[in-house]
């Protein structure tokens, strides 16, 4: 049987169809990544044809473009279990292949990967057979890790190949003046022409002008694409139809070849042969599943979900208030900032993928009397942490951290798990930490922080809440807690935001077993609510913590701190995540596999009680 | 009197010299930052002549060369106390003056503040008053936070002003692409004349060659370092003379008049004005005490630094395993690589202002096999907090994280201490957290680390450790403990990194008093020494932790979780950081304040115990 290598155009031409097929296919059916996938088929197909990726590093950045490198090596048979627990992981991941360099699932990490390796091979003295080769869209472009890579690569100038897969377009809207800068491609081709001729007026003029006409050649650059990166010392070649298989050969032959930094600008087109996502933004990027024919959404019966009541708590207090502003870093759908962004083009803004940027700017509104509510997922704003620390709480500013998606969010996996936010943010002193537990209190809670005096996050998970009680003691109050049930026996369960609806599920199952406890919603993580803590501990000697957050540094540790500075003797018994990284696959199922479903809780607290 | 605005430009030239005379007399008692603050004089001069600092946002990128605006800003008399407890700052602080508008103490924030103000002053309708002006060295261009704010300012356009000062230096050598392409400005005015020549030239060709140039003038750019930004849709003037106030003055009343974002290019002299540190690199960036006659450094009598002591385990390392390499983000002096990197040039490297790709590159450098000692500074950790989690410990390398600076490092202040790495790292699974106490301790710590499995992070103090046990159980073992001492009593005391010299200390200070207390090396925090742990239940009822960190998620509340995991009936109490930033100061004196130098706890278990 052929292998790739030994394949004709034609034949890898079929190949990328058959690819194609097969990743709409199963997105259809698990979700995923579409038209980041078939938007790169050819571009990876090529990699292949020209690379060895049993030598070279293949590291393609935030790897939401990798399907068709997973289906080349030997995944696909397995690749209907896409995103399924146990399944193949929607990421590049090496414990999953030995072709998998990398794991990938934030952005624009790629070049420093690429460094990295061509210091390594330069150290092995293997430069003569392998070469890093790093596949990076233009969305990644706005991440300024980016700059901090090229900034070494074009100085120290190791052999290192970059595709850029230029489909205008990042997750979202194209935004900022890097991308505004590569449209400028299309150009590059009438400047070639204009130069070439003006060439041919100058060999006519005498000799010194000849001369004149050579410094200008030095001294002088065709304004391509090109030019910022020459300018930092990488080589560019292109710009190149990026679904042009034979092109991109040629292209990548040509770079292999040279030996130094080089970026082949590739253009292609975000959706590529699914007629119903080509040329779309946000909307085929991520998706669940959904009919081939037709493209609608298969729905599945979930309620509201957190980000809508979110967006909707806030539309309502952009209305009210006209200094509340606020940004997200390339999510405006996921967010729920689309609507507020389009409502309010001069209050909230997408400023690509660049969340350090989002954080420290927003702080200078705050700073300047607005009130910024910065939307975010939980596993992103890792990237902003210093800027949190430094910006927002040294400064003590009035700003609202959003954290979306904290806590698991399923078929993503270990890299957008939503698990650390409680640990590294109840460290920074001026910090506020809440959460709501349903929509009336989404609302509250937005409301709250706008009146809240110094930094505050609020979180909430992916998807719908568990439901709470029809009716919440509302307004909140500056770090107090609610009692929601006395219950009969000594036990209570203080549930931390969507932990309120699952402590009222196990509840109601403890209730069946006859065994009636309390329910505290928490509210605030941070400060703790110490004198409604201190008032339980006659009536109630074990106290168990339900919060989707990880257990060091998490809501159950904030709680033991708080029980050994009052010396109590009571037992504190945390649901959180234990101290390993959480794997992709339905929600249910993974939470079944650590053993914290409301039903395996409510087990485990009978146990503990006879 | 006349104000700074009424003065002649020879008025300025002298009070520039008062400035820098005022400056070098300060440092030279006091410490601090000096070659970047007498190399900015007439920048900042120039800035408070031209824009208005009681309505215009001055904003200072790292702010460390912010000294003449503190003086200018009725600081003059207070300024003695530079660096000193409750005396002035060596950054900006807006609680010590309405004219500083931002905290900063970590790089490449200044554009992103700009921008955020930009978008504040256009919502308050207040740009026909206010203009952002921003001064940035060109070291803070390595940093990708700086093009996440570019490549919005270049795209929406805001009217900022941003006066890059390009000394070519950074804090220690100027390091990559961004660098050696400003390097090129001076080639731009040869190339200003050639362009004219040429120019003259083309006139003369008939009309369709000279339509030809035309399009020539649009499609082709000077090479000046103006083009990348200009490409970004960034204005540019420069390069301007940075010493010479009347030309500063004229490029930025044209900068301010522009109404658009325009950087105006500066060529300046670090250390200016001060022989000795005229065009140094790292030596004269930080300085403690010196003589102004001759250069000296006044000692202070302090023992070998731990630095030391880890650049030397680590040299000793490097020779005998030739898989050891490291990197260091702008401080190879400040973290103890500048000898690694001048003896294996291969093996070590400095990457400039770029803790991300520090992170990022060297995890690449682990995947083939190598080891790398990634070299940096608690406080700056925090910035590639992300890249930790993910290309650190999701991919579960053999990474080694040097922290420098971990506790208080005095004279810095906030935005310096090494105060939170222990919560924020010991949340990440896979990670391993150790703590070295003296020399042999330091290189015992290193020797470890090289076979330990997985990434690992070693902290350690500024200056000395307090002194340890002559002789130390070593070699360390993987999450091992040691009982320095039983005593007598029912108390033990815990300490971890720095903290076990403490209570050695302490440990005396109680002998005196009659009680003899037990004495743990904690070594690891994570994962704890749960059978050592364990096994002081029966013998000791308090336990007393010392450690140089914050106490939310710090080293007791990670014993508190472990008490609570075993259900021990013990009572801990740990001497760390409560939840408050902690200013700048002589190390002694804060921790005084704050309570914690050994005698004071030494009193305090005194009094619990009677």
């Amino acid at each position: 049987m052929k292998t790739l290598k030994e394949y004709s155009i034609e034949e890898l031409e079929v190949y990328c169809e058959q690819i194609r097929t097969k990743i709409i296919e199963t997105v259809s059916h698990n979700g995923g990544h579409l038209s980041s996938n078939i938007g790169a088929v050819e571009l990876i197909v090529a990699m292949h044809y020209v690379f060895d990726v049993k030598k070279d590093p293949f590291i393609f950045d935030v790897s939401h473009q990798a399907y068709t490198h997973k289906l080349i090596t030997d995944r696909w048979e397995r690749f209907d279990t896409l995103r399924e627990l146990d399944g193949i992981s929607g990421y590049t991941r090496p414990d999953e292949s030995p072709y998998d360099y990398f794991v990938a699932g934030h952005s624009s990490t790629s070049i420093s990967l690429a460094v990295g390796a061509a210091k390594a091979i330069a150290l092995k003295n293997e430069q003569s057979e392998r070469l890093p080769v790093a596949l990076i869209g233009d969305g990644s472009l706005s991440a300024g890790m980016v700059y901090e890579a090229l900034n070494e690569l074009g100085f120290r100038r190791y052999p290192v190949v970059i595709i850029l897969n230029d489909n205008k377009m990042s997750i979202a809207k194209p935004i900022g003046a890097i991308s505004k800068f590569l449209s400028q491609a299309m150009a590059g081709e009438f400047y070639q022409k204009i130069k070439k001729t003006t060439e041919q007026i100058l060999q006519y003029l005498p000799e010194s002008a000849t001369y004149m006409a050579k410094k200008f050649e030095e001294g002088f650059k065709l304004i391509t694409p090109g030019i910022l990166f020459e300018e930092l010392g990488i080589d560019y070649i292109g710009p190149i139809d990026g679904h042009d298989v034979e092109s991109l050969i040629r292209a990548m032959q040509s770079a292999r070849s040279l030996k130094k930094p080089v970026i082949i600008h590739t253009q292609t087109l975000k959706g590529k042969g699914y007629e119903m996502a080509e040329g779309y933004y946000e909307k085929w990027h991520g998706v669940g599943p959904f009919d081939v024919a037709s493209g609608e959404a298969i729905k599945q019966g979930v309620g509201k979900n957190a980000t809508t009541m979110y967006s909707e708590a806030l539309i309502a207090l952009a209305k009210k208030y006209e200094n509340v502003v606020g940004v997200t870093a390339a999510m405006p759908s996921g967010t729920g900032l689309s609507p507020l962004i389009q409502s309010y083009p001069n209050r909230f803004w997408d400023v690509a993928i660049a969340e350090q940027h989002a954080v420290t700017s927003m702080c200078a509104m705050a700073k300047e009397g607005f009130k910024p509510y910065i939307s975010i997922y939980s596993t992103f704003l890792q990237r902003a942490y210093d800027q949190v620390i430094h910006d927002a709480c040294i400064m003590n500013l009035n700003v609202v951290f959003a954290i979306d998606r904290a806590g698991i969010v399923g078929e993503d996996g270990e890299t957008h798990q939503g698990a650390f936010d409680i640990a590294y943010l109840s460290a920074i002193p001026n910090m506020t930490l809440m959460a709501p537990c349903d929509e009336q209190s989404m609302h509250a809670a937005l409301e709250y922080a706008y009146n809240h005096q110094g930094p505050i996050a609020i979180r909430y998970p992916r998807g719908a809440f568990l439901p709470s009680l029809p009716s919440m003691p509302l307004p909140y109050e500056y770090g107090k807690a609610a009692l929601l049930k006395k219950g009969t026996s000594r036990h209570i369960i203080l549930g931390y935001g969507n932990g309120v609806g699952k402590a009222l599920v196990v509840a109601k199952a403890l209730e069946e077993k006859g065994i009636e406890v309390g329910i505290v919603d928490l509210r605030f993580a941070k400060p703790l609510d110490e004198a409604l803590l201190l008032s339980l501990k006659e009536s109630y000697d074990t106290w168990y913590v339900i919060s989707e957050s990880a257990k060091i540094g998490g809501v159950g540790s904030l709680l033991s701190a708080f029980k050994e500075k009052y010396t109590l003797y009571v037992k504190i018994k945390s649901f959180e995540y234990e101290d390993a990284f959480i794997t992709h696959g339905a929600t249910h199922l993974i939470e079944e596999r650590l053993g914290i479903t409301p039903q395996q809780i409510a087990d485990k607290i009978l146990k503990d009680i006879y």
